[in-house]
């Protein structure tokens, strides 16, 4: 059999249906209940009871003092780099391989992504390895760290937590301190996953969640900012919200500003998707343990499992395929496409892409390498049975 | 009888309410079938077949070839004047009086906001009068109009259609031919709004609607961009979707872009709104010529009506206060708001805003004049009963 009919074998064991997407929401919960009452009593709009409880339910799961929903991650990541004080023609450390979104939030700033290598252990940036480039390429100022090749300020550093699994973040931090940057994690794919106690999105400044559709849990479309600052936290509502000052009739917004509001009625889809939220991970954990099973007698595929010490959320379940089949990836995502079970790659490299080509980057092998050998399967926790 | 207990007496006998908003959704139609539909089948998020009817349906209605749904307006208008071709540093020319987000999202591009004054007639831009202005300091080269004064391009014009009341597009649009400006309409708040059979958003090159919760539609929060230009249409749905090339499954971006989708849980919603917009527009009409009635006997304030040529969908009714009780503004608002009849004061003028004021400007007596004598009062459809 070649190495594209068993993985398409494996996957239709685990998922036993026809046809399967790669991560589909499920809302059988009080989602059409809490969206019912926003247009009962009208209130759909910017404010309302189900923004506030939303924000309030994010930050007790979470453990983060404060959030502030937006309308969607890549708005909350760029409205958090301005707060830290990323400028036009900085630099910010983003990894090679993660979701575009990353980078553009970057530019919306007007800034410039600098691209990271990952590491194997956690398909996040590689700490030890950006340590050490910091060393050569960068200079410690008066207001921060430079770029000594550019000139430019390199002002802050972004870890993605892919698929849910964490970043060494412990250690970033460490690095972070060393060589002046501030810290902006992007928690897009990581609610519900813990490096032992702490939520991920808790250890830098702020972090950013996202709601997309695709995510574990979904109002559609949003996202939030969370953070243990309050003035950030502040400032980040404010920015969001048109700078208004509250008066009892008076427009008077006092900063240049944003429309990036999630509306009550996809706030209110968010606090009935989180209360579920618990089911929503143990479905993954469960599926994570079948697919490794399933796996477990096909020597040229692994399962990507959570490393000792955090705890994952399985956003997407990921193959690793050994590197003597990676050749053969673009066969089985062929194979398993046509046969009616969702696969994909990992993200093209972000420096491949023709705007991000010209961007200051490290040497990316360990990155190179996983964006070839990667492949997310269904990963929708209603594929466990009697669980969600 | 004071003005202000004169004004607050007039508005009682149209609203007939003790305690009423300035502008309320009103869902009585198909917003929660909709709406649940999503949930039940799963598609709430960025692509839907509700995202698809609406832009269908918002091309119908306006009569323009092409709309693309977005988050919100701000949004819609920052992509716009980007993909007219307005740059760093260019000025765009937008009017004194309006909603901070017509400047915000110049600002957004990097570009200046230039204000314009007021036409007592349209409450929007005095065309006349920015021709004889740009006559004095515009000066035209071969890539368009600049800027005597600061040497900067003057990119764009954005007409705003003030409560619905449209701006003299056909004098705006000469002007545009003459001085070398691209015409971004803002028509956030002129959805049924026309001048003869023309929808206003139709003149310009391309036009952002809003869908905000106080909006004559809504969505809970989005907008729309329309166009007649099937290029810019393309672009625009290309710029706001993070720019992915269709592909059976690599993650191909092909620029720096926007997740600016609008979710079809809200598109649900705009569907539902839409096919109730011809009772809307009757029930606001009405709610018009009461409180052009009850205001009859009263010197001191005018209800400010469609000129000749136009049909405006009176989004918010408007009172224009005469000039020799303009002091009494405040006096008008206290006393109505603390009687539970929501009003509130025209905006700000922007160029008094913080952030705009070293912006660049004429002068702009009618504006200054206007912005002292608006007076909104309760605009909700479902005020007049039995049409909505």
């Amino acid at each position: 059999m070649s190495i594209a009919a068993t993985v398409l074998d494996r996957i239709q064991r685990v998922t036993q249906l026809p046809k399967v997407s790669l991560h589909e929401p499920t809302f059988g919960g009080n989602e059409l209940k809490y969206v019912t009452e926003c247009i009962e009593t009208g209130w759909v709009s910017s404010v309302g009871e189900y923004v506030n409880r939303f924000e309030r339910e994010l930050a007790a799961y979470t453990g983060a003092a404060h959030a502030v929903v937006v309308s969607n991650g890549t708005s909350g990541l760029q409205v958090m780099l301005e707060l830290v004080g990323v400028r036009r023609d900085d630099e910010v450390l983003v990894p090679a391989l993660s979701f575009v979104a990353t980078a553009n939030a970057v530019r919306h700033c007007g800034a410039w992504p600098h691209f990271v290598d990952s590491d194997i252990r956690s398909l996040g940036m590689d700490v030890s390895k950006l340590d050490a480039y910091l060393r050569e390429v960068g200079e410690i100022r008066v207001d921060g760290c430079y770029n000594r090749r550019t000139g430019r300020r390199i002002a802050a550093v972004v870890p993605m937590h892919t698929f849910g699994h964490p970043v060494d973040m412990p250690a970033l931090m460490s690095l972070a301190e060393r060589h002046r940057l501030e810290v902006v994690e992007d928690a897009a794919e990581s609610l519900g996953s813990w490096i032992g106690d702490r939520h991920t999105g808790t250890f830098g400044r702020c972090a950013m969640l996202s709601f997309n559709g695709n995510k574990i849990v979904t109002t559609g479309g949003g996202g939030a900012i969370i953070t243990n600052d309050a003035v950030l936290a502040k400032r980040a509502k404010h920015l969001t919200t048109t700078a208004k000052q509250p008066h009892a009739w008076a427009f008077f917004h006092d900063e240049v500003a944003y429309n990036f509001r999630m509306p009550n009625l996809n706030a209110a889809m968010g606090c009935a998707q989180l209360e579920r939220i618990g089911s929503f991970l143990e479905a993954k954990r469960l599926l994570a343990l079948r697919y490794a099973e399933a796996f477990r007698d096909v020597p040229e595929v692994s399962l990507f499992l959570e490393r000792t010490g955090t705890k994952v959320n399985y956003w997407l379940q990921t193959l690793l395929l050994a590197p003597e089949v990676a050749s053969q990836r673009d066969e089985i995502l062929a194979v398993t496409n046509a046969a009616g079970q969702m696969t994909r790659p990992v993200w093209e490299l972000l420096y491949t892409l023709p705007m991000y080509g010209a961007c200051e980057r490290m040497t990316t092998p360990v990155a190179d390498d996983l964006a070839r050998r990667i492949i997310n399967v269904p990963s929708s926790p209603q594929l466990i049975a009697g669980v969600v």
